[in-house]
C-alpha cells in the first residue's frame, strides 16, 4: 500500500517498460477525454484503449479523476519547462502562457477542466491535489517571472503577486470555461496588460 | 405543448397558487443544490421537500440543470434590480458586484455553478440558455454601466467592453471556481481597478 501511494504521488520513470505502459496509458485517456468528456470515460474503456489491464492503471492512479488530471498535464507539458528571458515581464508571461492558450483553444479542453473542477468542489482529498497540481502547474512558472521582475525593480516590489496571476488566469479560464467569447491571442494580451497596467496606477497612486 | 414550452420560458406569474408552488419548488432546490450539489439532488426529492408533484415540476422545468439554473437566479434576484448611480464607473461597478459576490462567498455556490458548468460544455442547447439566462444575468447590467460611463466621457468611446467585462468577471469566477483563495472585497476591488487602469493605459498609449 505504501509502494501504491508513492507511485500515484511520483510515477515511476526511466524504467522503459512502465514508461510506456504509462505515456500508452496517458495518451488513450487524453484522446478519450477529448472526445467524450470525464463523465463518459471508463476505467475499463482505457484500458482497452491502451492495451492493458485494469490493474495497471490502478496501480498508478486510483481514480478516474486522478488520471483525467495527470492526463491533461502530460499533453501540456511538452513544451519547454523554462521559457526564455524576453528582458520585459510583459514579453516572459506572453511566452509562457501564449502557447498554452493556443493549445486550449484548439481542443475541447473546456469540457474536461469544468468536470475537474466540479470534482474538486466536490471531493475536498482531489480538490487538493487538483490546485497543487494543476492550478500551480501554470501559476509557478508565472509567479517566477514576476519575482525576476520584481528583482530588476521592472514592477513594485510591494505588488500582490497572487492578485496578478488571479488577474491574468482568470480571463483566460472565464472564456474557456464559459465559452461566451473566444480565447484569441489578443484576448490573452488583454488580460496581460491589463494586470501589469494596474500595477502602474497602482504606483502612480502612492 | 406550445403552452407548457411557454411555461419554461415565462413562468406564469400573478397567479398565486401557481406563483406559492414555483416559489416553493425553486426554495427547496436551492436548499437541496447547496447540501448536496448538483449530481446528488433529484427531481424526486426536490418535489417531496417542495410538497408538489414531479409532474408540476417538469411542468415548468424539463431538466434539473434548467431547475438548478432558475433556482440560483431566484436567489440572487433578490437585490434591487437598478443599482444607484454613484458618480463613477469604479463606484456604479462596485455597488453592482460586490453584493453578488457577498453572496457567492457565503455558501457553496461554487460547486453548483461548477456543475452547471460541466453541462453547458457537453449539451449545446443548454450551454446557450446557460449563457443566456446566468452569464448574460451578469453581464447585461454591467454592460449598462460601461455603456453610461462612456455617455458622460468617463472612458473611451473606443473601449472593447466585452474584453473588459471578461477582465472583471473572470478573476471573480476563478476564484470562485478554483477555491485557491478567498472571493474577498479587497480582491473584488483590484479586478475592477485593475479592468479600468487598463483603460487609462490604452487610452495614453494612442
Amino acid at each position: 500500500m505504501v509502494e501504491q501511494q508513492q507511485q500515484v504521488e511520483q510515477p515511476r520513470r526511466g524504467r522503459p517498460r512502465s514508461e510506456t505502459a504509462r505515456k500508452g496509458i496517458l495518451g488513450a485517456t487524453a484522446k478519450l477525454l477529448l472526445s467524450q468528456g470525464l463523465a463518459s470515460v471508463s476505467m475499463d474503456e482505457v484500458a482497452e484503449h491502451a492495451g492493458v489491464s485494469k490493474a495497471t492503471i490502478y496501480r498508478w492512479w486510483p481514480t478516474k479523476e486522478s488520471l483525467a488530471l495527470e492526463a491533461l498535464l502530460d499533453e501540456w507539458d511538452t513544451s519547454p519547462s523554462s521559457p526564455r528571458d524576453t528582458g520585459s515581464l510583459r514579453g516572459d508571461l506572453l511566452a509562457l502562457i501564449r502557447p498554452w492558450t493556443r493549445r486550449l483553444r484548439a481542443r475541447p479542453y473546456g469540457r474536461v477542466i469544468a468536470a475537474l473542477i466540479t470534482e474538486a468542489q466536490t471531493d475536498p482529498e482531489f480538490g487538493a491535489v487538483y490546485r497543487a497540481r494543476f492550478v500551480e502547474r501554470r501559476r509557478e512558472p508565472a509567479r517566477a517571472l514576476f519575482r525576476r521582475a520584481i528583482e530588476r525593480a521592472e514592477i513594485p516590489a510591494e505588488t500582490d503577486v497572487e492578485i496578478a496571476l488571479d488577474l491574468i488566469f482568470g480571463p483566460i479560464y472565464h472564456r474557456l470555461l464559459h465559452g461566451h467569447a473566444p480565447l484569441t491571442d489578443r484576448f490573452v494580451e488583454a488580460a496581460v496588460d491589463s494586470a501589469l497596467a494596474g500595477f502602474v496606477a497602482a504606483r502612480s497612486k502612492t
